[in-house]
């Protein structure tokens, strides 16, 4: 049972440079971890449009799962729901559910700051028809769960914090039960003093004797310079977490006999591979 | 003169959360500056049909520049420039201009270092008919650039320092020259001790009053939380500087007087806003 997901990231900060997505990369590590497949990784500005056609484009290529952040908030350019209404022909409405708890939210601060619920407050409760509120643990603005032609669009918040506690209470759960248990494994060995061109082969025959198992090398720097380090990253993606394991052990044991093996390519500085790390 | 880009990035690496993007982000604020605009970023895989839809589609959006990153080395799973082949039609030969510099690149290395051209060497001059290559200052693998259909598109490697390198001496001035001088200018303030709810108001007015610029809210915390800091992003693009510069700090100052006299939705510590930068 395959799990897919595409995530969208709503905001110009994004597009003009001045934030590094950092949601993006958690969430596909968790997603990844809990089973599921990550298959885009999309960023937009605040911009209606552009948000409605990610996500119409997303559940076109009939994904499971499409995660937003960001564009849930008070502000004018939160226009997330905005976008996930026009795609899906759902329109925006108050939502009863929702609105308890951004007003929630707001009578837990203490007095000074129990503020009144102002049109950009009550925003955060104008959601796509038939959606769901998801409570959002540390901040004000929910998230957000309505489904379309079988996928599960899920608007998370754009604040790290928010969008965590929200995933790992909810979301997290749903990826899991969806990828049906499965399990992904990853390891790294670096080796030293053999550029990646001279290893190429040697990754294509690792691969072809070790079916299941992924290996991608990441130069840490340019080739030909002495001494500098390359990433073996092997991953597997098994029904058990035991099984991909034991397939990345084995490949990685392969790869090291084979190092040990190989003289073409390799400058003749001894013990190459020098480093290793399981 | 507009000049609109859109990034793709090229790697499983990425999809899994292994990953930080800090390429796109640098891409981003490189274009930014130049005073082009980047109007979407992706990530896709290794994977040569994604690759294909993710350049044809960005084509479609009739953008100046597709800047891809990542998947030109010398492994198996580098498949960008078989992406853009399929995307574009225009056939992998290999090009003897490219041929020349991943061949003078291995001379350069010294003895123990001179490696012979093996086909994965090859497979770096192996490029779309049509192809002008990039020189690559500090790898092995040139970029690339193809015109297809209006767009620009262009290949750099994934590894961070010959992606700078390649962008810093030819790249930026195309962007430079194609968005025809425009300037793009950022400043931000910092305010404590109002919740973002309260100030949606205040940056419409603002936005409202100071045409051309644009005004976003980066809270730092949780709303309600007393003392929470809020980033009030000012950003404005303009024929020159001077004057872009000019709108951003008036629509600041603007800003600072209306939060002076505003007391709805601000707390009663004295002296909001607490934190400004220029």
């Amino acid at each position: 049972m395959a799990c897919s997901v595409e995530i969208i990231c709503v905001g110009n900060e994004l597009l003009i440079g001045k934030t590094l997505n950092t949601n993006a990369q958690w969430l596909a590590d968790q997603i990844t971890r809990l089973g599921g497949k990550v298959t885009r990784i999309i960023e937009v500005g605040d911009d209606v449009q552009e948000i409605a056609s990610v996500v119409k484009e997303a559940v076109r290529r009939e994904v499971d799962f499409v995660i937003t952040s960001g564009g849930l908030g008070p502000t004018f350019d939160d226009k997330t729901l905005q976008g996930i209404s026009k795609a899906t022909g759902k329109r925006l409405k108050l939502n009863p559910e929702a609105l308890r708890l951004v007003r929630d939210r707001y009578k837990e601060m203490s007095p000074p700051k129990r503020l009144r619920l102002t049109k950009p407050r009550v925003k955060m409760a104008i959601l796509p028809e038939g959606s769901s509120p998801i409570p959002n643990p540390v901040g004000t603005a929910p998230g957000v769960l309505v489904e379309y032609r079988g996928a599960r669009l899920i608007s998370l918040p754009g604040v790290p914090k928010e969008l965590k506690a929200i995933f790992e209470r909810i979301i997290a759960e749903m990826i899991r039960r969806k990828s049906g248990g499965v399990a992904f494994y990853e390891s790294s060995m670096v080796v030293r003093g053999i550029v990646e061109s001279a290893l190429s082969p040697l990754i294509d025959r690792v691969m072809r004797r070790n079916r299941g198992v992924y290996v991608k090398s990441h130069p840490k720097g340019g080739e030909g310079r002495g001494g500098a380090l390359i990433e073996l990253h092997f991953s597997s993606t098994e029904k058990d977490r035991e099984k991909a394991r034991e397939r990345v052990i084995k490949a990685i044991i392969d790869m090291a006999r084979i190092l040990g093996k190989t003289r073409s390519g390799l400058p003749r500085n001894p013990g190459c591979p020098s480093l290793f790390s399981f």
